[in-house]
């Protein structure tokens, strides 16, 4: 009871008052007459008040720095836009605002918080609810997800239509704290907005419900209208209309934020010494990946690993065992692990790397792909690559990521062939610009570099090379060694051929791959477990398309592959070192 | 008060006898051992009971014929099997199911209920909460699905462990008649088996509490053992414990299925007529094909349209005004519609066609997958593809499409650029074996084939050719108008080349490019609106490699492209006739 009164008195001492309230009705009178001059349409209209409460009476923010780390960031999820963060298609913004909100909570342990303005069409998609399972499990209370339930979707009603209710037993089954409000109130949404700020250990849910169209008589909550433009003639009336309700002429500016984020550093980031591996040693590179994050980690404190309920696979426990507090067990949910990367790293703050099988990878596709357009800097490694994977499912073969990473613009790509190319390519992707994807092999693979080996972004390693080299044969993983036994094998027979470990697949390294195809006469074969289709074949065709003297015979999987022995598959499926000795005999032939 | 004892006593009635109970535990024993005995590993047992339970007591089918449409589906999504449909990996079941659930109650007409085993873990998975709200939105009363609750994942406790509860609240936020249940009791099993076959209007979700490795002392409910092999001798003492609690020898005989399924023709489906478009009418291939799946619907009353909340701008609202009653709006969930179809279309009840815009597609790149590898014939359709969208944002344009259907084992991909060879492509599409994907453009386009003109897959057309070519230009879609005025603008300077309208990327028209190639002096040039990486440009690269005669040079969208007129687009990225024209004169000059 003196709880309730508390509260009560509270909620009275965080009520604004009557002139902030028109002040705040009339910035949304605006921001509606904004959207309706930008689109000569009124469909962005119905979380105007929405907008307006949050932007200029509850967020803490500098203007001018919009980038500040210790402003309240906002994720504007249900339109196609950037206002922070990698959003970009609707369903998305969530898992991204919870990555911000783990950050400021865990990494940051600032007073920022952060907003997620949502559609209520945005439910519908699955990777919301992996978001708000997250949210609730790792008491995110510094996040609010706004759903602006105005009841329409692209093509007609909605499902849930304007039942509120259900929205509401949905938030609160995944563990949400939540409200119910009008969101054409102004009055209402401050005070909800208020009462989550008081709230601890649960992330806030403030189910609104609006109309689009808003103000523009019978245009409000009709279905027709969604998306498409009205006579201008129209639109000035109705502009004026909403032009008469203006009351005040008065700016409100948004509160200042505490300023309590620690400087990061994360730029820069080396090794504090040489990978510890001997050639000949055998270990797998997704377990040499899971020991190159732990001492990454070592090497700088905003290093963070998210998993997808495969630690023990990919090697990520390695890290989790040095730096749990560093570690973000995401559970079966790839579309939401890759959002909350995605916000973990927005602003610089944390070098973010996210580990999971690569067949899974293609889950978040699309999560990826948003990244790749808004430029983000997170790392993905995909373990289980190819055939190689052996007795698993072929659901559980990767056979599409590195065409799938390749059409993501400016990713790298690395395939690394032992543990020192792999901890090379741990170290590379944590500073390079742009989305990164690792690629790791299951099976165990004899270290082939010293510890002072060097390794770039586009480079390749030429293994094999002497002056009577006739094919050059390009692998990657674990390829290399095939071709490296096909070489080992042919030198018996007096043939030569040269060997090359690509490394990096995007980049490719075009002028090597040129010139060593020259030296040898201009025959290349190349050889990978993957599929052709937008694999390192393809890359290496096209890289010498317009060579005339140059021709490519592209050793790949194809088909649907069984379960078996990794040596048995590699062979079942064409790209063994017996594949490759028959291809540069045929080739010699020709 | 009356209805609450006549149901007591239906429930009485069908109660199993003791004897039978006796005998679906001693049957969850040997499955029991019979996992133990594949695996060396006691992490599939949790659900032995219920699995009982299912196939020897509740479900109706004939053992016989597994593939009978009057028989119970059972999708056993927790596990990588393929019992029935297309699931493969974990969350995808439900949807699939969903599919199957939807085409029993609508298309069907039918008696035969569905059944999805699912794991706790895979309530992680977004997909499965988008199938949540499909079916209880749908009414799917012939749907129960089982969440087997163990606690375990694969690498440790799952957020909600085993606080039933929360999967309860979920269920029921979700629209779902939701029981919880021990399950190890194979008759309280029974009971809500019964119980779920009595409810109208609404799914049954069971909830049941269950143990991994139960039977096993020492094992059960540890989280250390989770897929991993034991010691034979360990195994074999298990084996013998479980042994010990057999008291019958008796087998119980699945109830037959009540033979109500219609008989459905899904072969050789013709259009009633050929295509009724003029050469040089305008129209979006988009449209085309909203208007060829209506035609197609009127040729064969199984094809069904669905659609992820898009329908006004991929069309399929043509079809859908025609045939609501076969018509599945999804909203916006692409993984779970492309589910959906996979699960209407199996055992060959539908002809599926889901379609929404391409870029969209990429969300449910794994179910597309897992679609490929289970060989369904659904066809997907992707509209508003590359820059040639125009004005909606990057994140609508799909670039990346055609290189992730081009993984898909044994997919055909249409790219037709005209409504007439869009027609036909959706009606070989409804007739090829495995699963196809037709691109349409958004922009309206001229017709260039006349309604006689005949299509197959795997031809290109080859639209200009003389003695004097001297490059051949391949395009597909929106590139081939450019390529053909390319042509027009080089013939008045009496250059002539050759142009090409591949018509399907993937088959490749290999033999048509290479004798083209060879009769242009060995010129390629590709041109389309996709980015390089695994478009059409590689493709053709790939197929001509092993010709050291040939060249080829791909004009391809990189980048991040802008918002713009489509044709500005066009010419800003690289794929208009200006930019065909310096290629070709390039070419020449070397």
């Amino acid at each position: 009871m003196a709880d309730a009164e508390a509260s009560a008195e509270l909620q009275e001492e965080a009520r604004p008052d009557r002139r902030t309230l028109q002040v705040l009705r009339d910035m949304a009178s605006r921001l509606r007459i904004h959207c309706i001059r930008a689109t000569c349409s009124t469909s962005s209209g119905s979380s105007a008040e929405i907008m307006s409460v949050l932007l200029f009476y509850v967020m803490k923010y500098k203007q001018s720095e919009p980038e500040n780390p210790d402003n309240d960031r906002f994720v504007l999820a249900k339109r196609l836009s950037f206002v922070d963060g990698a959003t970009g298609w609707l369903g998305q913004g969530l898992g991204v605002a919870c990555g911000m909100a783990y950050t400021g909570k865990y990494f940051d342990r600032a007073s920022y918080r952060v907003f997620c303005l949502m559609s209520d069409g945005e439910s519908s998609d699955g990777s919301v609810w992996e978001a708000m399972a997250f949210a609730s499990y790792y008491s995110l209370d510094n996040l609010v997800a706004i759903f602006d339930v105005n009841r329409l979707g692209h093509s007609g009603a909605l499902p849930a239509e304007h039942c509120i209710d259900i929205y509401q037993r949905r938030c609160e089954a995944f563990g949400w704290n939540t409200y119910v409000v009008d969101g054409r109130d102004v009055e209402a949404l401050c005070q909800v907005f208020w009462q989550a700020s008081q709230v601890k250990h649960k992330p806030t849910a403030v189910v609104a419900k609006t109309f689009k169209g808003r103000g523009a008589p019978s245009i409000e909550d009709a279905e027709s209208w969604h998306g498409k433009p009205m006579p201008r003639e129209r639109a000035d009336a109705i502009i004026k209309l909403i032009e008469s309700q203006i009351e005040t002429n008065r700016n409100l500016e948004p509160q200042l934020p505490i300023e309590d984020s620690p400087e990061v550093n994360i730029t820069d980031v080396r090794m504090t010494s040489p990978p510890d591996y001997r050639v000949g040693d055998k270990i797998a590179t997704r377990k040499a990946c899971g020991l190159a994050l732990a001492k990454l980690g070592h090497a700088n404190n905003r290093v963070i690993v998210l998993d997808g309920d495969t630690k023990y696979s990919t090697f990520s426990e390695i890290f989790n065992k040095e730096y749990p507090e560093r570690f973000i067990e995401c559970f079966m949910a790839e579309q939401n692990m890759v959002g909350v990367a995605l916000g973990c790293a927005s602003r610089g703050r944390t070098i973010a790397f996210a580990s999971t099988f690569a067949a899974f990878l293609t889950r978040a596709f699309d999560h990826i792909r948003i990244g790749g357009l808004s430029e983000s800097n997170i790392n993905i490694i995909g373990s289980h690559c190819g055939v190689s994977v052996g007795e698993d499912s072929v659901s559980q073969m990767a056979l599409e990521d590195i065409a799938m990473f390749r059409t993501i613009p400016k990713c790298t790509i690395f395939y690394p062939t032992d543990a020192v190319s792999t901890e090379h390519a741990v170290a590379l992707a944590a500073n390079a610009k742009g989305m990164c994807f690792i690629r790791t092999t299951r099976p165990e693979t004899m270290v082939i570099y010293t510890p002072q080996e060097r390794f770039e972004i586009g480079q390749a390693k030429v293994l094999r090379h002497c002056v009577s080299d006739k094919v050059t044969v390009i692998g990657a993983g674990i390829t290399v060694y095939e071709a490296l036994a096909a070489a080992d094998e042919l030198l018996k027979q007096d043939i030569f051929i040269r060997v090359i470990d690509l490394f990096t697949i995007k980049p490719l390294d075009v002028t090597t791959i040129i010139s060593s195809a020259k030296a040898t006469e201009g025959r290349i074969i190349t050889v990978e477990d993957h599929y052709p289709q937008g694999g390192i074949g393809e890359a290496v065709c096209a890289a010498v398309s317009m060579d005339p003297d140059i021709q490519v015979h592209s050793l790949a999987v194809s088909g649907v592959p069984q379960s078996g022995k990794p040596e048995e598959l590699l062979d079942m499926y064409g790209i063994s070192a017996r594949h490759i000795i028959v291809a540069v005999k045929c080739m010699l032939l020709n």
